[in-house]
């Protein structure tokens, strides 16, 4: 607390936090535009190349390799650095950068369905704490970088700051939220973004045009679709750690087990069941088709699938994508049944999953006014609200801390 | 915790929640719908008949007799709410309502420089708990229904209900904010507001035509600008803390402080020194210039010094729309210095000032983007972040407990 009318030691305190937060932002954003740019050329490949995925089991078997051979301090990724948010250590290995990016842009190259919000944010988290050793911070000051790192990556990656300055406030812990994190979280977040933008950088628009009024009905269809939202959000999350646990008791030898997983998915896409080009990689065209056109409720079903098995079996990408893709199409699936604009369900269920998968219904509800305009905060803040209470307490980051019960 | 795939417990749980959150929403946002349309009427009869300001000294020692003779119980208003939520005593007496609808109108009528929100925060969470009684609720079941009544009064006041429900949330403690409230506080908020609406309440709209881009010095502009605003907001709370501790200790018999702070306020503006009808009252008139052309920083001055003198004195209503006030003028007047846009640094003020005053940077930022819409997120952000930062730990509601330090 400070006692002088003219806060000095504030001043400080800002001018440290600016520099720090620009300088997490310069690593990550630029960090982020470099995989981005790759990401898109690897995808485009994929797309162009379809025979690829027979090599996708030699390439998760790479993967795992490579992560057995040289990452196993980095291997726990998001989770590595929650850990280290709340219980410091050591230094985050500067390693799991170029780990996480190829693993992802391998994963991506041959057709796995991971996201890659995993990718920015560890590299934003890895880069950011590279500066604790040249600036030799001390553990609170380290943590605070941490998360400045998470939400500038985030931040970079989706293009809307403001959501993900809180998701790196938020996703530390269920029910809780600190403030002592928000000045360097919003400053990361905003210049994160405006990086990776001056890079060259573009975002994808997703436009609703149609909003239904305010009435007891669609505050009821977001309560009871919140509610569906939130069940998938925790069924995606537990499957994931079912099918990762089961694999880890069953195959000893780590490389196996992304290599029969993408065997498995190579044989089911391949051999024709699936089609390839819909639920496999990051799914962009799908997650815009779902603002566009009525869809079936068996793409957020398939999406679903692959992304359970393509992480649980050790992909790297992350969920966060995958997840909008899921919820936007499930969105759209259950709008006539509704009588809801195809698009706003979509926009809704594009955020809600996540915020139940993530435990982060505040950075969702900031996300959606920031993507689709202030009209829809009111039905996404009921729906990500009521689907954060439905996903139960395990989210898709193991070491996100219970800091309150949900209900 | 739940370990049934179907969460039984959290349909009860949220019938149970949606049923209170209505319930309160109905008494709150009919009981501020009753005190705009009053509040309406009180307001243009002091514009048309000016001469009423010579009897605010007596108007202001009947406010301050009633609060003696009935009001001791509930006079501590806004901070009685906050001590309740954090420390249950007993219900809050439902003579509050009266009390502070009668005082507010009393104050507005005769030309008191006071707020709005105060007196629809009161109304709601005194009326919230009478619930309490009825349906005979826990300790930790009246904590929430008491912070959805503010949450839902603040809505139906300023029509926005996403940063209403988090300003429930947040309003507690400062940097903190937990999520056991959540569901309730949106949904009195979001159900409060369409209450009103119904009712025929309608909001002023500040629009907003031209946003800078996002730049080094735009954002800088915003750091700087948002520790003027904090700056503001502290000396606010401080003068007016400052001023009712001074009177309390000089003057014993307390409807005499609102009618010498009336006195002084009649005689400086009937002998000439001030505009009247640009300080006094709510002053709407001069939020909606501060939006359409440029002002002189006098208007922020001005406001500022009649707003401390009447609440510190012992006037009712509440400080946020007076804070509103100095925020958008003094943006206003700040914005040829830094080359803005004047409307778009009002509106900044305008969130900032408050978000500073009330240590609820998130909800103010919120409200900025429901009001003047999404895009003006990144700088309003920014600069409730600052604002907040700069407020030093004592705010407007000396019940707000200290949950974090600021840096």
């Amino acid at each position: 607390m400070h006692r002088s009318p003219i806060p000095f030691g504030l001043f400080k305190h800002l001018a440290k936090w600016l520099a720090l937060a620009c300088g997490v932002a310069v690593l990550a954003g630029s960090a982020a535009a470099l995989f981005l740019f790759s990401l898109s050329w690897v995808s485009s490949t994929f797309s162009s190349h379809p025979w690829l995925l027979w090599l996708l089991p030699f390439a998760g078997f790479f993967v795992g390799w490579m992560y057995l051979r040289f990452g196993q301090s980095v291997e726990a990724g998001n989770n590595l650095l929650l850990d280290e948010i709340h219980d410091t250590k050591r230094v985050i290995p500067l390693r799991m950068v170029p780990l996480v990016l190829g693993g992802t842009l391998i994963s991506h190259l041959f057709g796995a369905s991971v996201g890659r919000e995993g990718t920015a944010v560890q590299m934003g988290g890895a880069l950011a704490d590279q500066l604790t050793r040249v600036f030799q911070l001390s553990n609170d000051d380290r943590r605070i970088l941490l998360m400045a790192g998470i939400s500038a990556g985030f931040a970079s990656v989706f293009g809307t700051p403001i959501g993900a300055a809180v998701f790196g406030l938020e996703v530390l812990a269920t029910g809780r939220l600190r403030y002592e994190a928000l000045l360097p979280c919003i400053i990361a977040a905003i210049v994160g973004d405006q990086v990776a933008l001056m890079w060259g950088v573009h975002h994808d628009y997703f436009t609703i045009t149609l909003f239904p009024s305010i009435s007891a009905w669609s505050l009821g269809v977001m309560i009871v679709c919140g509610a569906i939202f939130g069940l998938t959000a925790r069924a995606f999350a537990e499957v994931i750690h079912s099918i990762s646990s089961f694999m880890k008791r069953r195959i000893h030898y780590s490389p196996l087990r992304p290599f029969i997983g993408g065997l498995i998915i190579a044989l089911l896409v391949g051999l024709g069941f699936f089609e390839a080009d819909r639920y496999l990689g990051l799914g962009i065209p799908v997650i815009l088709e779902a603002f566009d056109a009525p869809l079936s409720i068996t793409d957020s079903i398939g999406k679903f699938f692959f992304t359970v098995l393509s992480l649980g079996a050790g992909f790297k990408g992350g969920e966060v994508t995958p997840l909008f893709f899921i919820g936007a199409t499930l969105g759209n699936a259950l709008s006539p049944l509704f009588d809801m604009p195809f698009a706003f369900l979509a926009g809704i269920g594009f955020v809600a999953v996540f915020a139940g998968a993530a435990n982060t219904p505040l950075a969702s509800t900031l996300m959606a006014m920031e993507l689709f305009g202030a009209e829809i905060g009111v039905f996404a803040a009921t729906a990500c609200i009521v689907s954060y209470l439905f996903s139960g307490h395990s989210g898709i980051y193991g070491s996100q801390r219970i800091g309150d019960g949900k209900h």
